[in-house]
C-alpha cells in the first residue's frame, strides 16, 4: 500500500511525473504550494495587486481561482459569454455558482453585445474557431482588466496546454511565437501583465484538485474545439508521457530554463495602437476592429 | 494517372513531402541533384577533396557512395567490421560486392583486432549498444580518415535519422547537443571534417534510390538496434509525417535555418588530446582508451 509522504496515511493519489504519493488533504496542500512556488519563481504578482482571473467554468480556471483565494491573493473572476448555445449557458452557471458559494466577485461580459457570438463570428471568418475565439477573448480580457484597474490578468493554461503549444511551435521552429512562450508577459503600453500560474500543473492534476476541493465545473469540452490540432498534439505528448513520466514537464521547464533566455535576447516586435479603438495592436487596425468591419460589410450585403 | 513532371511519361514515384511525380530515370536525377544541392548549400566539400565514405552495407551509405561517384566526387569507402556475427558478415559482403562492381576502393578495419567486437564491448559496458558502438566507430573513422590523408568523412545519416535525434534533443532541450546538430562539423585539431550529404533525404527516398540504381544492400537491421529509443522516436515522427507530409523536413530544415544560428553564438566546448592515444577528446582519457582500460582490467579479473 502506498502511503502519503507527508502524514503516512493511506495515499489516495500517486503523481507519476513527480514520483509522489499523497493523501487527499496533502494533495490540496501540494497543489497550492506548487501554484505559489510558480508565482514566486516567475515573479508573477504580489498579494498587494488586484488580479483578474479569466474564468471559463472549467476545471483549470476554477481551480486557479480557488487556489489563489486560499493562498490569500486578491482575485476577482471574469467570464466572457461566448454565446455558444447550451455550452455557454452551462459554463456561465458553473462560474456564477462558484463565485456565489465562495462569496467572490465575478464580472461577466456578453460577446454578442460587444461584437458577435463565436458561432456568428465563425460564419464570417475562415480561421479555425479556437484561434478566432482566442484572439477576440484576449482583446476583451485585456481591455476589461485595464479599464477596471486590474494590473494582472491570470489564465488557467496548464502544462498540457503550454507543452502542446510549445510542441507545435517547435515542430515548425516558429521563433517569433517561441519568444512569447513564457508564463509571464509583462505589462506594456496598453497591456496589463498576463500570467499563467498553472503552467507547471498538468490537466490531470488540476482536475484532481477541482474534484477534491468540491468544485463543480463544466466537464464537456467546447463543441468548437473538436478536431483542433492542439488536441492531436496533446495526444502525442501524452503517449510520450505514458512511456516516460515527466516528459511534458521536462520539455516545458527545460525550454524556459535553457532555450528561452537565448531567444529573449532578440528584438521586440513593434506594437502600435489600433487606429479605430486605440487598443494595442501589431497592425494599424486591430484584430477585433477588422472582424467588426468584416461583419458590418457582410450584413450590408444582406 | 500521375505523370513525370520532367518528361511526361507515366510516373513511378510520388514524393508526398515534395508533391512531386517522377519516372524512375528522373527520380535518380532528382536524388543526385538534391545531394549535390545539399553539398553546395552547406559547403561540405569540393571535387578536389578526397572523401572517405563510411559504408555499412545498408541502403543509405551505399546510395550516398553511388551518388557521390556519379556526381564526380573522389570518394573511397571505409567499412568497419563490428563483429556482430552473421549480420557483419553479410553487410561486409554487400559493401565489397558494391566496390568491386563499380571498381572503387574500399578500406576495411576489423574492430575486434583494434579493441573488441561490439558484442564483447557490450558485455563490459552498460551503455546502450548504439551509443557505445557509435562512439567507438566515430573514433576509428576519424583516426583512419586523418591518417590516410582524407580531409572529409561522409556518413549516410538521412533525414529520418537527423530529425529523430533532433526530436530527442529538443524534448530534453539538450542545448549542448543541439549546438552540434549541423550537417557539417568543420575540421578541428585532430578532427577531419564530417558531413552528412543525405540529411535532407528521407529513409524511403534513399531506399528507392538504392533499388532503382540496382544497389544490392543489406536490408536487415543490426540486431543490437532493437528497442533503441531512436526507433521509437522515428515511428512517432513518421506518424506526424503521415498526417502532414513534409513535417520531418520542415522540422529539420527550419531548425538549421532559424534556431541553429542562435545556438552557434555560444562558446565552444574545450577539446584536448587523450593522454594515452593522443586522439582529440573532451576528457583527458578518450572514450576508446577508457573502454580498453575497462576491458583489460576485466580480463585480468578472469
Amino acid at each position: 500500500m502506498r502511503r502519503c509522504i507527508k502524514c503516512g496515511k493511506k495515499a489516495q493519489i500517486y503523481l507519476h511525473s513527480h514520483r509522489l504519493s499523497l493523501c487527499g488533504e496533502h494533495y490540496l496542500e501540494w497543489f497550492e504550494n506548487r501554484v505559489e512556488r510558480t508565482i514566486k519563481e516567475f515573479n508573477m504578482f504580489t498579494k498587494e495587486e488586484k488580479i483578474l482571473v479569466a474564468v471559463s467554468g472549467g476545471k483549470d480556471s476554477l481551480s486557479l481561482w480557488h487556489a489563489l483565494i486560499k493562498l490569500g491573493y486578491q482575485a476577482d473572476g471574469f467570464y466572457i459569454n461566448l454565446g455558444i448555445g447550451d455550452y455557454s449557458q452551462k459554463s456561465l452557471q458553473k462560474a456564477k455558482d462558484f463565485a456565489e458559494k465562495h462569496q467572490l466577485t465575478l464580472h461577466t461580459l456578453d460577446l454578442s453585445k460587444e461584437i458577435a457570438s463565436v458561432p456568428e463570428l465563425k460564419s464570417y471568418d475562415s480561421r479555425p474557431a479556437c484561434s478566432l475565439c482566442g484572439s477576440v477573448k484576449r482583446y476583451y480580457m485585456n481591455k476589461f482588466a485595464r479599464e477596471k484597474g486590474y494590473t494582472v490578468l491570470a489564465t488557467g493554461h496548464n502544462l498540457d496546454d503550454e507543452s502542446a503549444v510549445l510542441f507545435v511551435n517547435t515542430l515548425n521552429w516558429n521563433v517569433e511565437y517561441l519568444k512569447r512562450q513564457y508564463p509571464v508577459l509583462p505589462e506594456d503600453d496598453g497591456f496589463v501583465r498576463k500570467v499563467k500560474p498553472l503552467c507547471k500543473i498538468s490537466e490531470k492534476e488540476s482536475a484532481l484538485y477541482a474534484v477534491l476541493s468540491g468544485i463543480d465545473y463544466i466537464e464537456e469540452e467546447c463543441p468548437f474545439s473538436e478536431g483542433a490540432t492542439s488536441i492531436e498534439h496533446k495526444l502525442y505528448l501524452s503517449q510520450l508521457e505514458d512511456k516516460s513520466p515527466g516528459t511534458k514537464l521536462r520539455f516545458y521547464s527545460e525550454f524556459l530554463r535553457k532555450l528561452y533566455p537565448l531567444l529573449k535576447e532578440s528584438s521586440k516586435g513593434n506594437l502600435q495602437k489600433c487606429e479605430v479603438c486605440g487598443e494595442p495592436s501589431s497592425n494599424s487596425l486591430c484584430n477585433v476592429c477588422r472582424l467588426k468591419l468584416k461583419l458590418s460589410s457582410q450584413k450590408e450585403k444582406i
